[in-house]
């Protein structure tokens, strides 16, 4: 029994979510770690991305997001609308700006993703994968997509694969 | 420390989403295992289901669905509508029927199962149910779903039960 | 490779949404499991929580709930609308009333919180924590939060932190 971890990096655009299909990477991860049967965490400790497992829908948007990744930020947009001023939402407020300016040094414009906090939360931050002969249990038509809601501006992000298995 | 896997085999109905009540084989696979302690992954490698735990609603609409189940759907009708058409999302497009008819040999409808991707996503593939003193630790009153999400027709699905502990 | 769990105790307000912040008791049993490497469960096994990871929002309401909070649970009442009285949604039913009744020991009233139940299967029973040297890896700014979504009563609830790893 052992636990394997590496970590993607990633880069996303901004102006739209992006949806980094990482499959490829994982499954050599899965590989590299020699386990035959376990579990395969795919993890984001950002707060404003998920990951989901999902087919390839072959057909692409103008910004190459997948039909089906259009059309689920289509439904995010009526069921958590972009945030597209200050004062859309009760976040991010006076304490929360002065935070992101003194501590993190931020400009307050970054703290306008309140939406991508918010879809992410829907999706969750991981999903585990089982792991049976040596590869990973996606079925026929699996993809492990890692998304970053954040729509404010182009961001350097990292996924954690945790692996635990023999 | 040690990982033990099986295999349940479901068969949905089609015609509305399928809620497989898998928690007596759930239960009985932590029990072969001889798991005391750990983590027992519920889980679906089909892009169109999701594992949900809940409590068990009793009363059942004609379709069989207990009622949180049906309030559940009632609720996707109207964040990710039915598909009933194509046109009505982006998804499916001209490449995927392509893929579909070609690679899969499937008939153009059934990729009409949009709504059965998009709804899926928002309630994952798996649930990590813990594992304490040989049995799932499920509460007072709590059930293991399998949901198959797809309406488009009857379909035979796995549910994989991977557990890791000792 | 070890497995280790503790319970952590919380107590709900009720007539609101209760997000209990539990990041620090969870990486105190992070840290006391002596577990480097792994996977770190924050799990409910009660059918109206959830567990999410989220940033601190600093700012609150008149609540106590933080303004992100505050604004999922907006969002979640245009999704799923708190349940004011019996027949606004299906569940519960004669048959659950009269388990909740007879079985149970519990009263009509204490059964309205169907919002509860539906709300907490959009966000997952748990999160898969990685750690990583010695520690939860929650990025820069990442809080756990254990939600007790049922506004009906004040609750005492348990939230079971189940670690795996090496």
């Amino acid at each position: 029994m052992k636990v394997y971890r590496k970590i993607i990096d990633v880069q996303s655009e901004g102006l739209h979510p992006t949806f980094h299909d990482v499959t490829k990477q994982v499954k050599k991860i899965v590989d590299e770690s020699g386990v035959k049967d376990g579990i395969c965490v795919v993890y984001s400790h950002h707060t404003t991305c998920s990951v989901m497992t999902q087919e390839c829908s072959h057909d692409k948007t103008y910004f190459g997001l997948e039909y089906l990744q259009q059309d689920l930020c289509n439904i995010m947009e009526k069921l958590v609308p972009t945030c597209r001023v200050e004062g859309q939402y009760k976040h991010p407020g006076k304490e929360h700006i002065e935070f992101a300016r003194t501590v993190a040094g931020e400009d307050p414009f970054t703290s306008l993703n309140t939406d991508a906090h918010l879809r992410s939360v829907f999706f969750g931050r991981s999903e585990s994968i089982v792991i049976m002969d040596g590869g990973l249990d996606l079925g026929e038509f699996g993809f492990v997509y890692f998304i970053d809601w954040d729509q404010v501006r182009a961001r350097k992000r990292q996924v954690q694969v945790q692996i635990i298995g023999e």
